[in-house]
C-alpha cells in the first residue's frame, strides 16, 4: 500500500511535470536556426512570386477608380505647379464675375469604402463646394487659400515645417491647430497627392535598426552598424531613398523594451530582419494593427500609401496567454473601454474577413485579460528573443 | 494745414516702422559668422581653462564627504562583486544568530541639500535599518534581496533591461511597478553606484545630430551623417564610448519641430554644434531646464553625473516675447498650474542665486504669458535657424 501510494504520487508530479513541459514552450523545440531559415526563405520567395501577380489590385483594375479616390505622391514641382494652375482657375473664376469656390473632396465616413479585394479603405467621390461668397464657408475658404499659399512657400525654399509651425505662421487665422490640420489634409485631397509631398511632417518617433540601408538627406546609413540606440526614422520620407536589404522580414515592434532586448541581442543577425519600433503609441495593440494594415479612416484619402495589408499579427495574442502560461498576476484586466475597442473592432468588415482576428478577439472579449510582451520576462530576461520568437517563426505562428 | 496733416500722419507711420524696425531683430543686425564663430571660440577656451581649474568641485574638495553621499559609475564586474560581498555579509549575520537587514540610504528631500558650490542637490549622509524580522518593512526587504539577486544576473548575463521588464520578473512579489523602481535606486545607493551601472536603463527617446562621432555598441557614428532623422541616442551609455567633437557648444533642444528645422538646415555646420532633443518632455521648459543644470530630487543621489551646471537658458524666454515682438495671438496663457510651478521655483535656491533667471520667471508669473518656440515661425519658417539662433550667439544672450 504505502509503496502504491508512493508510486502514483511520484507518477502524479511527473505527470504535471510533463505537462509543464509541454505545454510551456522551450528551447528544447526549436529547431536549428537552419531549418527556420529555409522555411521563412521559401515564405518570402512565395510571396515575392504571388505580389507580382496578383496583389497589388488598384482602383483601377476593380473599376471603381471612377467613383472612388486616391492620392498619390507628387514631386515639389509638380504640387507647386498644381496650386498655381488651381489660383489661376481661381482668378478666372473671380475675373468672369462667378466668384470663387474650391471643390473639396468629402473626407467624412459617409463617403469612405471598405474594399474587400484591396483590403482596406478607400475614399468615394463624393465632394462638396467650399465658396468664398457664403457666410458658413467663408472662413474655411480663406483658411484653404491661406494653406495653399503658405504650402507654395515651401515649393519653393524646398524645407519641411510641422504642422505645429504651419499653425504658427497665421495664429489669427487658423485660431486652433485643429483647424489648420483638416484644411492640410483637405489640400491633399483637392491637389491629390499624399500629404507628405506637401512638405508637412509630424514629428518623428520610430527607430529602426537590422538588415538595411538607406540614404536620409544624402547620407547613407546602414542600420546594421547603428549599436542599440539604433537609426532615428527621418520625418521626411521624400529624402529617403537607394534602399538595399537582404531581409527576409519586417518585424514592427510596439513596446520600447521588446525592441531593446531585440537590438541589443542583434536579433536580425540570428534572423535577417529589419526591426522597427515606433514606440509605444499603444493603448489597444490590435486596433494599432489594424490601422497600419487597412488604414486609418482619418487617412483614407491616402490608404494605397499609408497601408500594409500583408502585415500579420504575431504576438502577444489572447490565445497566448495560456500557451505561454503567462502568469495570472502578469496579465491585465481589460479596461471597459479596451472591451467596447475589442467589441467594436468585431464588427468592422476586415476584421470579419480574418477568421483568425475574430478569435481572437472574441477570447479576449471573452476572458477580459490581456498581456504586455513584457510579461514574457517572467520567463527570463531573453526569453522573448531566445524562445518566443523564434519558435513563432519556426511554427509560422502568426495571424 | 493740409500738408501739415499729411506729413504727421507720413511722419507717424515711418516713426512706427522704424520703431518696428529697430526692435524686431531682423538678419540685418547679423555680423559675419566669422565673427560671431570668432566669439564663441574664445569663449569655449575661456570656458576650457577654468573648468580645468576652478569648476570641478567635489564633496571632498568641500569637506563635506563624510556627511554628502555620492555615487559613482561602475563596471559591471564590480557591480557584481559588491553584491557578492553584501550576500555574504548578510549570511554571516544570519549565521551569527543576528539575522539580517540592509542599510539603506535615505532619499527623502528631508535628506536632501543644495551644495551653492556644486550648484547641484546632493544626498547627506541618512541611512535606515530595513531589517527582515519586522513585520513593517520584511516586504521591502524581501523585495530588496530579489532585485539584488536580478541585478546579480544581469551582470553575469552582461545585457540590458528596462524597469518595466524587471518588474515583469516577479509581478507577484513586486505588485506595482513603483515599488520595484523605487528599490531599485535604493540598491543605487546602498551599492554605490548610478542606475545605469546596475544594467538597468530608461526608455530612450532622445536623438541626437551634429559634430559628434562615438561608438555605439561597437559601432562607430559619425552624427554629421545622420541625414535629418539623426541618431536616437543609446540607452545603455556604459557602450558608448570613442567620444570625438569639434563642437563649440551642444544645443538642447525641447520642441521637436525646433529640431527638425535645425537638423534640415544642418545648422551644425554653420556654426560647429551638437544638437540634442528629448522630444518635448516638456510641460514648462524652465523646470526642466533646471533638472539639467541642478538634478532632479528623486536621482539627487547621482546628481554629480546627470546634472550640467554650466547649462544655459538660451529661449525662448519671457523677456524674448517682447523683444521678439511675438504676436499676442502666438503668446499662451500660462496655466494656474504653471504659475505655481514659476512661484515655487522664484523660491528655489538654486534659481535664487541666478539674477538673470528670477527676473525672467517674475516677468513671466507678472504677465501670466509663455510662448512656444514654433511662434517664431509667424516671421518665416527658417526665422529660428536664420535669425533667432545665430543672433542670440552673436549677442550671447543667454542666461
Amino acid at each position: 500500500m504505502v509503496d502504491k501510494k508512493k508510486r502514483r504520487r511520484a507518477d502524479d508530479s511527473s505527470d504535471s511535470e510533463l505537462d509543464r513541459s509541454k505545454s510551456l514552450p522551450s528551447k528544447k523545440q526549436l529547431k536549428s536556426d537552419k531549418l527556420i531559415l529555409s522555411t521563412l526563405k521559401a515564405l518570402a520567395s512565395e510571396a515575392a512570386s504571388t505580389s507580382s501577380s496578383s496583389n497589388n489590385l488598384t482602383l483601377a483594375d476593380l473599376a471603381i477608380s471612377s467613383t472612388c479616390r486616391e492620392v498619390t505622391d507628387l514631386s515639389l514641382s509638380s504640387v507647386q505647379s498644381a496650386i498655381e494652375s488651381l489660383t489661376l482657375s481661381l482668378a478666372h473664376s473671380i475675373l468672369s464675375g462667378r466668384g470663387f469656390a474650391f471643390s473639396v473632396p468629402s473626407r467624412s465616413s459617409a463617403n469612405q469604402l471598405y474594399v474587400p479585394e484591396l483590403d482596406r479603405i478607400v475614399l468615394k467621390d463624393k465632394s462638396s463646394l467650399r465658396p468664398y461668397s457664403n457666410v458658413a464657408t467663408v472662413r474655411k475658404t480663406t483658411i484653404t487659400t491661406r494653406i495653399l499659399q503658405l504650402i507654395h512657400q515651401l515649393c519653393i525654399k524646398n524645407i519641411h515645417v510641422t504642422k505645429r509651425d504651419l499653425f504658427y505662421t497665421d495664429v489669427k487665422l487658423f485660431q486652433d491647430q485643429t483647424q489648420s490640420d483638416a484644411v492640410l489634409d483637405d489640400v491633399s485631397c483637392i491637389l491629390g497627392c499624399t500629404r507628405s509631398s506637401l512638405n508637412v511632417i509630424a514629428s518623428e518617433k520610430g527607430v529602426v535598426v537590422g538588415r538595411l540601408m538607406f540614404s536620409d538627406n544624402g547620407d547613407m546609413i546602414d542600420c546594421t552598424k547603428m549599436g542599440m540606440g539604433g537609426k532615428a526614422i527621418p520625418p521626411n520620407i521624400d529624402r529617403v531613398g537607394d534602399m538595399q536589404s537582404d531581409a527576409l522580414f519586417i518585424l514592427l515592434v510596439e513596446k520600447d523594451a521588446a525592441y531593446i532586448r531585440l537590438a541589443e541581442d542583434r536579433f536580425y543577425n540570428r534572423f535577417p530582419c529589419i526591426i522597427v519600433t515606433a514606440k509605444g503609441q499603444a493603448r489597444c495593440g490590435d486596433q494599432i494593427l489594424s490601422v497600419y494594415g487597412c488604414g486609418s479612416k482619418n487617412m483614407s484619402y491616402d490608404s494605397a500609401n499609408l497601408t500594409t495589408p500583408d502585415i500579420k499579427w504575431l504576438g502577444i495574442r489572447p490565445s497566448d496567454l495560456d500557451k505561454y502560461q503567462i502568469p495570472e498576476q502578469c496579465r491585465l484586466p481589460m479596461t471597459e473601454q479596451d472591451i467596447k475597442t475589442g467589441k467594436d473592432m468585431l464588427e468592422e468588415d476586415f476584421v470579419k474577413k480574418n477568421p483568425g482576428w475574430v478569435e481572437e478577439l472574441s477570447l479576449m472579449v471573452k476572458t477580459k485579460q490581456k498581456a504586455e510582451i513584457q510579461a514574457l520576462s517572467s520567463f527570463g530576461f531573453q526569453y522573448l528573443s531566445e524562445v518566443y520568437l523564434p519558435l513563432k517563426l519556426q511554427q509560422k505562428d502568426w495571424l
